[in-house]
């Protein structure tokens, strides 16, 4: 077996054999396969496919190549959610207390935001004291304890896909479908989780930009997780404008407090309320009702736990950035547009995200949105606050919403779309 | 300007701009673009294709990578030939001498083999003494006194060609014929000849396999001399069975000497002339006839000096293989296929090409061949002598062979294909 013929194969339109994938990953994660005959066949993977058959092998390899978690020692049974990323998609943060809180054991393995969509470890960073890495042995007892833990992924799971990802994220091999799927489930299936809810975003925010390939992606994803025994669902959403009122990380870290003590933003509630109860479903806990989690506290007693058996401290108050300006709006009418990208690439801008892996971020940067899609506005309010620290960034910030916000004449009929746009089981 | 964006405008079927293509060169060049990304894009070169504008322009960014000779200093117009590679193709020997003495001057920067077509240099290194290696200065001094030369390419002439084609050798990307084609103008160009004639292999012994991809090769290639104030025209010519009766490097001396002598195999003697009539004619001397210079020992003259110039000794006998292996006819009748592939991989397993640039090759290593498609064979006869010195090899040489060689019925009416297919100009 050798790389050459491996490549030639895919790019001359072959099916991939099960000895060549089994093969040239694990030869890649060793070393004898070089970084540049990988992203030449990640290249011919994008162009020309990859069918189920091939998908569910390549997927293997990858959990092949590491250690699989095992939560079967746990008393409840295990959910996980898994969003393909959205500006301001904040919902790990009240979701996994507040499935806890409702019987499950949700053990989330999150990752850092790189680009303009933010990451679950940078939002809880933003409080104090809280801390992304824990050993398997701490990560079991807070599940055990608390039924929640969020947390980084460590370095034993599915060591091929990190550094396939690293290798596709700058040979311009991200956007394959086969390759995403394949991405996503190594990670979710080895860390050991017996039901998953894919948040499968759609839009201008989102990485699937419209909802054929949503669908595809998140059929693909399904399929992988049910022939491995986990049961999978997933939910198509709506990420043409940001998720909620803030986009930032303690900006998050707020909204996603009022959402545990009973407010926060409609859209935010409800998209967290429709995930929990798939999970709950998945989970074989159908019956309860994750409103009354809401509603009663007990998913807020979860969160404060949660949060202090990391480390952390859910009553310090909130890294605030040192530079506000406000955005108005520039005439009287109907906001019909606030796009989700220009607001992640502005929040971004603002130092909420990184440009490299190994850059900080800031806790207090981002957007803060007064108003959404449907409301009606008035020329000279304020539409949108910036936070940073740094306030040079203001400028190319601003020029980054330069065509995402659309305000209609007063009274235009306007519907905004719906949060859930689909189901997939 | 960065390589992602360069690669996914590739990938995303996009024209790559003059200012895309100049930077991606450079950069990969200087080493700030890495591998794997320039095998990614070229990946998507192959798949997606570039049109001629932009085949035009990599080949300008290759050239501008490295330096440019110029033999504007000779008294004598310049010409010189370039094969796509074929088996027993000993062409390049006799030809430089015998162009030279019809009053052109000859500067052929040749290659090492790799794989089962030979290299001119692994050939010509079969002579006691000879070398490959000289200096700019060296090689127009025995350009200026003999006429011919015939060496290595120099490290500074197309270095980004250098890199990148021992990247496409290694990621699966050297069937593009885009990239071909710049590969081998950007050396060609570099080199500062004023004419070039490019001999298109077509057939199973040759790179391009069917006659549509080869004269689209060759029609790219002699478009880009054009447009470079080179001229260049291109026969396409057989490569579905060997030139004529040798395959190995001492045994096409040997063979190349017969023609120069008046003697030889009439295809090689046939395609010699072909080509040494298109170079003249390139070359601004269309009324000098190469038979005559054959015919009166001035071509045999030149080769002798050229040799000798280069540290040959032209009547050092040359080395001979330890062990040979005959080959006889397992029925008779009439020669119908030798295949040009078979032989290649038969010459290459018996020593005489190599595996990995490093490999050294054996002078006397290959095969001969005692008739020809169109001859008559007996059963039992020899139709083929393997030699080597490493006679554990002749079994995997004689399973190259393999279906290579069929008899027909004694009188059946068969006539070989020509050797010139076409011309193009």
């Amino acid at each position: 077996m050798d790389a050459i013929s491996v490549i030639r194969a895919k790019r001359d339109r072959a099916e991939l054999t099960d000895d060549q994938i089994d093969w040239i990953i694990d030869a890649y994660t060793r070393g004898e396969v070089a970084h540049e005959q990988m992203s030449s066949l990640a290249m011919a993977i994008l162009l020309n496919g990859m069918n189920r058959k091939e998908i569910a092998r390549w997927t293997a390899a990858m959990i092949n190549s590491g250690e699989r978690m095992d939560f079967s020692s746990l008393p409840r049974p295990t959910a996980d959610k898994h969003s393909t990323g959205g500006v301001g998609d904040k919902i790990t943060l009240p979701l996994a207390p507040l499935v806890a809180a409702c019987g499950a054991a949700v053990p989330q393995l999150s990752g850092r935001g790189l680009g303009h969509t933010g990451g679950t470890l940078d939002k809880l960073e933003a409080i104090p004291g809280w801390r992304a890495d824990l050993t398997n042995d701490e990560m079991l007892s807070i599940l055990r304890d608390v039924g929640s833990v969020i947390c980084a992924a460590g370095a034993g799971l599915a060591p091929a896909d990190k550094k396939l990802y690293a290798l596709r994220d700058v040979t311009g091999t991200v956007e394959s479908i086969p390759l995403i799927a394949s991405s996503i489930m190594s990670k979710k299936i080895a860390e050991g989780t017996g039901s998953l809810v894919l948040d499968v975003k759609v839009g201008s925010g989102a990485f699937m930009k419209n909802l054929d390939d949503a669908r595809e992606l998140a059929a693909t994803m399904v399929e992988l997780g049910t022939d491995h025994g986990v049961r999978t669902t997933a939910l198509l959403t709506n990420m043409a404008t940001p998720l909620g009122l803030t986009a930032g990380n303690a900006l998050e870290v707020r909204e996603s407090v009022e959402v545990l003590a009973g407010g926060g933003p409609a859209d935010v509630v409800e998209l967290t309320l429709a995930l929990a109860r798939e999970m709950l479903t998945a989970a074989g806990l159908p019956d309860v009702d994750p409103a009354k989690a809401l509603a009663d506290g007990s998913a807020m007693d979860h969160w404060r736990r949660m949060i202090q058996a990391q480390g952390g401290d859910p009553d310090a108050p909130l890294p605030v950035a040192r530079e506000q300006h406000v955005v108005n709006a520039a005439s009287t009418g109907v906001l019909t547009t606030l796009d989700a990208y220009a607001v992640g690439l502005a929040a971004w801008r603002l130092g909420a995200g990184r440009a490299r892996k190994e850059d900080p971020v800031q806790a207090g940067a981002g957007v803060e949105l007064h108003a959404k899609p449907g409301d009606p506005v008035r020329a000279g309010e304020p539409l949108l606050t910036l936070h940073t620290d740094t306030p040079e960034k203001f400028a190319s910030a601003i020029e980054a919403l330069d065509g995402g916000v659309l305000i209609a004449p007063p009274g235009t009929d306007f519907t905004p779309d719906p949060i859930v746009l689909d189901r997939i089981a």
